[in-house]
């Protein structure tokens, strides 16, 4: 393999010309959008115009007339065919984790003889968190087990009232099997939350057939929503109205400008939404899913694997002898769209490589992770960032006081 | 009075200048920032260079290059200044009815023993929505007390863990004495929670001085945040320690970043943040709150006062053979920034004098609700609203099918 061959993999791209919808910096190499995505070329403009005519001259008419109000159903519908959910299944806003507060709230209420949510260590901590302080404020004995993931579906038992787990693990890349997880789950009675973080937009995702209750998900990482875009949440369809929000607020009431001073939950989706929403940045994340009306998600995970494992490939090749090496799964059908690779000294690895404009990032203790976006992410950007990290490793440019010196990194 | 004599008022005014920095739609009277505050002028310069710049070219960086992880608590502590808070007692961040949940969720654990929350039937619903929410969600016995405004006093006793409350009435401007509420909620041993939503930036507000215990608002309203902009909340520097955070999560977490399984809370207000927010909002409020600068809250209250008492006045003078009435107490000092009316066809007015370019709204079942907003509001504009009223009412403009055809309005 040559660089060559990587102009020519692009070349023969059939999603190469999406590359062209995003403002890719000069110069850089950002294999970082499993943070935080490129921004899509229009969505300046769309801001622009939001705050220029709708805030600034339309005002409050605006909730209306330029359609505020229903963002979030909007919204949600879009991304509702990115992850294989119905019309009306998913609504979008708050943050990832008061969703999933919501949702393993909602959850834990319909299986009231049950006290066990069970999660795996590869979860993102805050998820973790959020299971943590919901189990603390109802304080009546619920137990939140976290297992290994390969354990999970040995440990779903009559006891579990909700299996809560990350699609992909933010980490390794590791993947659960939705629908075999879920189906286990069901046979015991148990319900599931899926958190798709890393998957919406990395992959296809199929929450119908999978036959999953409740999900989540952000839309700054894949989708490109920008810095702390609203997240989303789904329920399916049967269980809309069984759930009760523990968020109840008057954007999830069923009349919301009758002001009565009683809470009376909306049909479907919008009960769970609960105050009013940011609209800059939900308008934001609007515009930025513009780029993925018609994409093919299948030949999004096609190009996703194809990124990854040249860029595992190479590495290994090319790196292999400074320690660097794959972690996760070696089946690539059991993961997701990023690559880590451990890497020691991997916080200065990665300080030199940004410095040397590619961007990835690192996570401890000594991960330095790679995300591949299929609509930016071209075969020539993987074949330059390998290369840029093999001479950073090769002539050790990662060890100076400057990419030594150790900080918050997000 | 005459017209005259408001364009004097207008010269004389102190804070007259300010309008400058608020771009006013050509030929509207907006009397509806109590709703949806008017675009700071500066504020689309400042987005489109965050959305360019800092999303655009610095992607990652910018978590911390350009202060995003931050922002909560620097917006906090603008937000801060203006509502009598001492510095690191006010984070940004999440709905208003989120922040409510946090603060009710955490203080009813505070008073473990108590079992009433009281409220009164002048907070906005979506309050009580919250608390009824957290009520059937700990099913541990809670009773939400919702009482009539003037008996709030009486009904503080023994078994109330919170008085939790709006400091400015939504439809009467009737204003609570905060200072005096709390005195004595806290010789009955309970905590206090204000919704600041139709106090910040409308009036001076002295949570320090008021001993309040926690606080929260919103600031799309007087601070001119922009639609749906980020919330806020306040907990007393002694508490801050006390507070378990119902909605944990990592942005609360004492090491965000070290991804630790186990929930920590941060020390201080940060423990009281729960996921990733909404940069793109977040920044707007932030770059909303420069005019604010040097602004003295007392010249604030008395131009609000003043616009307020010339309208009512006016509008009674002039419309009061209508029906128009004045709602809410008589004592000016006893209000906040906004005035309603009583109106019959109220609905049906209020339509016709948005169509003529004069801007307030509309409460069920009879309420016109006009907001002054000291720093862009002249008394030019109060006399100009009126007096289209008065016509409106005179030759019953508003008796069109257009104007009769009800939905829903914000």
């Amino acid at each position: 393999m040559k660089r060559a061959d990587c102009q020519a993999l692009d070349r023969a791209d059939p999603l190469g010309p999406m590359r062209q919808r995003f403002v890719l910096p000069e110069g850089m190499i950002y294999l970082d959008g499993n943070s935080l995505g490129i921004l899509p070329r229009h969505v300046g403009a769309r801001i622009a115009e939001v705050i220029g005519k709708e805030w600034g001259q339309d005002l409050i008419t605006s909730w209306n007339v330029h359609g505020w109000f229903d963002l979030p159903r909007k919204v949600g519908d879009r991304i509702a065919k990115l992850i294989g959910a119905p019309p009306g299944s998913v609504i979008a806003g708050d943050t990832i984790s008061v969703n999933l507060f919501k949702l393993l709230g909602a959850a834990v209420k319909l299986r009231p003889g049950r006290k066990v949510i069970l999660s795996d260590s590869g979860n993102f901590p805050s998820d973790l968190y959020v299971a943590q302080g919901l189990r603390d404020l109802l304080n009546v004995g619920h137990e939140l087990r976290v297992v290994e993931p390969d354990e999970v579906l040995d440990a779903i038992d009559e006891r579990v009232a909700v299996v809560m787990l990350t699609e992909v693990d933010y980490r390794t890349a590791r993947l659960h099997d939705m629908k075999a997880v879920t189906e286990v789950a069901h046979k015991a009675g148990a319900l599931t939350i899926w958190d798709l973080a890393h998957s919406a937009g990395a992959m296809p995702v199929d929450l119908a057939a999978a036959d999953a209750d409740l999900a989540l998900g952000c839309t700054y990482k894949y989708l490109n929503g920008g810095p702390g875009a609203p997240g989303f949440l789904y329920v399916r369809p049967d269980l809309q109205e069984k759930i009760v929000p523990p968020l109840a607020g008057w954007w999830g009431h069923a009349a919301p400008f009758a002001f009565d001073l009683d809470y009376r939950p909306a049909p479907g989706i919008v009960r769970n939404q609960c105050g009013t929403q940011p609209i800059l940045s939900l308008a934001a994340l609007d515009a930025a899913l513009d780029p993925w009306d018609g994409i093919d998600m299948q030949a999004v995970r096609k190009k996703s694997l194809a990124l990854c494992r040249l860029f595992a490939d190479l590495a290994v090749e090319r790196c292999g002898r400074h320690g660097v090496k794959l972690m996760g799964p070696g089946d690539w059908r059991e993961r997701g769209s990023h690559v880590s690779l451990g890497c020691p000294e991997g916080y200065a690895v990665m300080q030199a490589l940004i410095a040397s404009k590619v961007v990835g990032d690192f996570r401890a203790p000594d991960v330095i992770r790679f995300g591949f976006t299929p609509l930016y992410t071209s075969f020539t950007d993987v074949w330059d960032a390998v290369d840029r990290l093999a001479d950073i490793l090769d002539q050790h440019l990662w060890d100076r006081p400057e990419f030594l010196d150790r900080k918050a990194v997000t």
